[in-house]
């Protein structure tokens, strides 16, 4: 992997003793990866603040721009967890996330929402398929780990705002259902393309996926099924939002 | 005074019976100027936050446009307050807030920052004028209303963060501070001028500064000191940046 940010410890002195720490975080190569994985989720929280913020002017009314500024500030909210966490763990949590900042901003100027309705199906969309995928890496981690970015993709009650506004807008011009579809598509071909640039270059995380002695990890069949599960979400939020996938 | 979003109660049900609001409230023209003061401070929050999280894209790194990110989502906080006791009066919020949309946004577009400094400085200047008008007018109102007004004022400790950065970035080059403390009195000006918009166009707010009959108001002679006081704490805020006023 590239430089580590765990060699520039926090400056607000928040690291616990090693002794704090699940017994698994003795094994640098996981504390790396863990960091590496925290540094991920924390930017693309970061960027989703600023993406939702920027949607929000798009707003048809300020009860719409309110409500993209609340799922903002929830955004937020889990972004300053995970900062808290990585500081817990050592690491200067600004050095973690700048290993993703590229590939996120690539993924965000590709994806720049035409108007009101591709950014909320960006939204929802984008956002269910990172919160699906770190789950399933989440599920290879300590609990305390697990439990922090569980809590962190959590739904704040978003989707359901996203799901009745966009459904709303096809029943009242069906035309625009073509187009939102295509977008969905492109959303998830462009998502794919960053994922795969970062497995490229951040060896500690896939070396997560693909587990250690004491660990379980991922083999090439894992790794595919893993994909179609995330397919499949894809596609179900596509139908949810009265989309074809 | 224009229409009356009173005439539109919040779909939430929120509303307290009349009973329980303080006495002031069965005043119809003071309920109509405390929805009023209300919306207006509801909605430069909202747009404090809009202005925040654009700025932080300015950011020189991570770290700063994380503490801007912070800002704003304290500033989306305060708002949801004062939307929640706009539904508690009988009002619909985003009703109350409209009336202060086109003053609020023309006060931005005409002070967009040209780079992070001048948004550091606006952030300061602004919100303090802001938060020493609305004060001001807090003065005159019942205490519940009063309380609320001054907690959704508080600095969520933005201030010494811009401070810090603003004497660093002047005492790394000087030059700079001549294009800052231009750039603060022209705020200073385009502020005085959309307030004087909103009190021509708003009875009811400029009724209850001055008065009525079992409330005390505002004579001309203590107007004119209430700007002398605005104009030299803005001139004390200058100085603390290191600016000329």
């Amino acid at each position: 992997m590239t430089e580590s940010p765990l060699q520039t410890p926090d400056e607000g002195g928040a690291a616990r003793s090693p002794s704090d720490l699940p017994v698994a975080f003795s094994d640098p190569s996981y504390l790396a990866a863990v960091v590496d994985l925290l540094g991920a989720i924390a930017y693309g929280e970061l960027s989703a603040f600023e993406r939702l913020s920027e949607d929000a002017k798009m707003a048809p009314a300020l009860s719409d721009k309110t409500e993209l500024a609340r799922m903002a500030t929830t955004e937020f909210g889990h972004f300053e967890g995970l900062r808290l966490r990585l500081s817990e763990l050592g690491a200067d949590p600004f050095a973690a996330m700048e290993p993703f900042v590229a590939p996120f901003d690539a993924f965000h100027v590709r994806t720049a929402p035409a108007d009101w309705l591709e950014g909320l199906v960006k939204a929802y969309v984008g956002d269910g398929l990172a919160a699906d995928f770190y789950r399933e890496i989440a599920a290879f981690l300590d609990a305390d780990t697990r439990a922090l970015i569980v809590e962190s993709l959590s739904d704040a009650g978003q989707s359901r705002f996203v799901v009745d506004r966009v459904r709303a807008a096809i029943a009242a011009e069906p035309r625009l259902g073509g187009r939102l579809a295509l977008w969905g598509r492109r959303l998830m071909g462009e998502a794919l393309s960053q994922a795969q640039r970062v497995a490229a270059e951040r060896d500690a995380l896939t070396a997560l996926l693909a587990g250690g002695v004491d660990r379980p990890g991922m083999d090439l069949a894992a790794i595919s099924r893993l994909f179609s599960r995330l397919t499949e979400n894809h596609s179900r939020r596509m139908e949810t939002l009265g989309l074809a996938a």
